[in-house]
């Protein structure tokens, strides 16, 4: 259930306040070349830090813990953990029976019977996504020379987004935003007719990755309001190519060799310090909460990166299976 | 790959000429009542025939091959078909080697090497939603008393579907629509943290139907343009009950007990009378297309109760996943 | 659950006097030659009708329902299906409430409720195996050049098989055997270290047959009687090709390049005319059961053609897995 | 590849001489209670140490990562590592070009293209079974009251386990033997009539534990050489209950609610001082091997508790899916 891919498998664990958190990555091709500082870029991008970001200082070291041998993988899993040492708990505690709205706080109760680690949203933090971003920058050496790019395109509606986020802070509030992924150099041929679509498998990922509550591909939502006439892009060449991209380079389901687009919705966090309604459930009587920790007022700013990892943990499945690139590297 | 479930498994098969099309679902629950005459309401709204669809008249008559004894599934496989009589094959011929803008005839040339049944889309073909019906259908009992409802709420991006497709249809066009889903009735719980959100596994089996190039939970992407404190859904008592439903009734992958709301985008189909530009695979020359075979000018029309099929049919493994509903139904 | 492979996937379906038996085949390579004469010579090896097996007729006519066209696999799913006509189901309503011993009659009234098919074994009889042995005809053309071949080598305890079935049958009793396996002509390099070894694909799929209970690969049960110095198998060049088998081809779950060698246990069928005790579910009651219906002296007669499948469905699905087979054939 | 199970899920990870070898475990119940004390008898059981093991001194202690809070399980996934400490890498630099006989070392080459950590059998290494072992801890919580029980019944041909053990060591040389498998309190109706049928599951597990080559389910391979009126388990009341067991527990592939019985064949390790013979892969010279590291005389003295914990690991799933365990346990 924690676990996503057919050949190129992630699986994620750990918790925000636990020990740690990690990704176990089965079918990384055997002599990839993986090393602790191949991972610096993308963490960086995801950390937190930047103005609209929690200031919580994650230790996002990777540590391989498996998988790779004299700087290469072996072909076995691949173990990544981060430690996790700026862990303050104590602003949780009350959390235990007034769950927060729109945060795992009430489901995690319903779904685990009330033994979940409700530290820092524990398993359900945001912060597991430094397992996804690790197991990006793998997928990202499967799946090149094939790009995925990234990036944050509105904040709270606006493409202005530093003032957007700005504005969130001063008034102790937060904003969503869209983030558009674009990934070239992909063979046509990927992803299958139905339930395995290229459609079906980018967004079955992408859905993982919290707060996102929306995904659109090409012209998306805009192009349900198009004329057949209009959304249709012409063919131009015996390789595919289209004059226009509303499909978003996937007909049927499966790629055709022009560059994939998508879009997603970033939901704002809903760990703000204005007042919100919830309900003790130990005493069934209202609740006003204000979250004071260290939260984001823009988690979009960081959720590029984590879309970038799994288009690419995405399509690295994908090649795999269809042969597009071999199971063990070439020496050389 | 053409399987989607854990439990409750849905394997699609056929072809649009070919001798049928169908499903084959595994982990049906023992004692479910099962009847060909269950599946006529849900087929005839998926069928042709309304104005703005094709005029193909398709013997949907559901033919239950397996898995059911004395009108109750028996716990094994069951097998449903439909065969196919009123194909028409002639007017595919020339498309063997000119693909179709935003059909799957390119995309199959380039995955399957040219050995695709071409005929009416084969595999690809929209017809194969009959088979996602019937196991919609059968979903359906396995998660009642919990229903799921979808409607087409715009066409063409007005509100007022008829006028939009018939003005489609005047032109020798096509118009796209936005499909919206309810269901209700769901006990809180289900889904998984990441990889297996109730997003991530209604997404991915959404997209698995035709023309689908989007889907939003909740408000969606308007939420992304919300303040936190404005999307945040208040909790109002110790059911999870909440005030406004911006979450789309799932938090943090996972259902909170309220409705649950998708909508998701649906393009104009791309076979239309009006010409558009592609390539002859076979001289590189350019060629226009008009296609004069029978084609629906708002496929979305028929798109809803596939929608609840889906929605049905992802619950029904996850609440057998969660152990909501019994693998063997009751006697009585 | 009644599905086999990761890429070459096999479902089973079917009840043994329902409508048909069959199977869903996902993953076939496009382009791979397919008819229904192709199914003749493995099917007739598993048909009842020599000295020692069931008479009863069986219509094995394959009907290919999905997924070629013009003769050769496409791509998509391919269904086949054996209709059931010489059901005589007479002779099982007392089973209903007066399970056989050694048949599926108690677990499956346990497992299903009661809702199973009891006629004939239902979706448990033997006669399922069809589909399996049409899943092997694909699989065989899959892992050519490599060829699996299997024969029964012991009946009933004695290397003269004709003349244990021929006892067998003169006392109304039944006799078990052990069918041998070699598939030669397969790479090094398939299996996982763990999980996934060949063994352990090849002992799943190989206790899918009805009647297995026993595999061993290479020496098996008298290798673990063996020291290590006489069990080891010396290696003679830079292929790896061994002096000795004594592993059966496969090593740490990998085969080796040498012929894969196994060995399976068929337990003699307990559907015979000698009185067995049992119990009447309804009424407590001890009763004695007396098999009249047709069924075989010696059903590992028709064992090893199943076996052989099962292997080439293991293999093709790993030659896939590692890309030693291309997904789509090559024209011409 | 490296994963088993379907609700409770296993997945390997870990080389013998990289930082730590493992296990992560998907779908354990929440509120299991799991501290690490728990894992302290079986993992004594699999410590090398006692006499015809090797002398390495591993240090099984092992960490639980994630997936525990307070004590108890939370419903997310348990990482459990085992650090490596003891390791003595030096005696294998030789074996990088000259492949042990029996031993990973040739497929290994074949598999990852010489990607793989050859120090002490790396990701091949049964060291690996300590994760087994740790997943099996936790399993047995899952499937207790029912209890399996392993344990040596013959070693090198013999019962007398110790003199064959002492004959073997004195000789250079090295013994297999036969593992015997009880499980009892489990309820009928576990397993599918197919490709997941409870042999098929036990045996897929069973042959991912090193130096497994045979397995049998009750009279097994004897029982092939029985009678049907020989074989057959008369039914002496309405639960089930046989007069004998010569099925071991399970018809049709599922259990009849009696004992699950089963037997495994241990080869004798080929890791002896006995010279053997093999290739040197960079020159294609003959070489003679004698392996001087530490290492075990009779492997099957350790693979009973392994054995074990396999069983519980594959009925726990079972168990799972079939509801007959809940996904949370009761508070208390």
């Amino acid at each position: 259930m924690n676990t996503f891919g057919r050949i190129f498998r992630v699986s994620m664990l750990g918790e925000s306040h636990g020990e740690c958190v990690g990704v176990l990555i089965d079918g990384v091709p055997a002599g990839i070349p993986l090393s602790p500082a191949d991972f610096d870029g993308d963490l960086e991008r995801r950390r937190s830090g930047a103005r609209g970001t929690t200031p919580r200082k994650e230790s996002d070291v990777p540590q391989i813990r498996s998988g790779v041998f004299e700087g290469k993988a072996t072909g076995a899993p691949v173990l990544i953990v981060f430690a996790n040492t700026d862990t303050d708990s104590a602003a949780y505690e009350r959390l235990r029976t007034t769950p927060r709205p729109g945060h795992a706080d009430f489901v995690a109760l319903k779904k685990f019977g009330g033994f979940s680690d409700y530290r820092g949203g524990g398993h359900f933090s945001g912060r597991l996504t430094a397992g996804i971003v690790a197991a990006g920058v793998v997928a990202k050496k499967v799946i090149a020379p094939a790009v995925a790019d990234a990036k944050l395109v509105e904040a709270g509606g606006s493409g202005d987004v530093a003032a957007a986020v700005e504005m969130a802070m001063n008034e102790g509030d937060s904003v969503g935003g869209v983030v558009e992924c674009r990934v070239n150099g992909l063979p046509a041929g990927l992803g299958e007719p139905f339930f395995d679509s290229a459609e079906s498998l980018l967004a079955h990922a992408i859905f993982a990755i919290p707060a996102i509550k929306g995904i659109e591909f090409g012209a998306g939502f805009a192009g349900s309001r198009m004329r057949g006439s209009e959304l249709s892009d012409d063919i131009i060449d015996v390789d595919g190519r289209t004059r226009t991209n509303h499909e978003g380079g996937i007909n049927a389901g499966i790629t055709n060799g022009n560059e994939v687009l998508l879009k997603v919705a970033v939901k704002p966090t809903s760990s703000i310090k204005k007042g919100r309604q919830t309900v003790d459930m130990a005493t069934g009587q209202h609740a006003e909460i204000r979250v004071e920790g260290r939260h984001d007022a823009c988690i979009a700013l960081r959720v590029p990166v984590v879309v970038e990892a799994v288009a690419a943990i995405v399509f690295a499945d994908l090649l795999l299976l269809e042969q597009k690139v071999p199971r063990v590297a070439r020496r050389g």
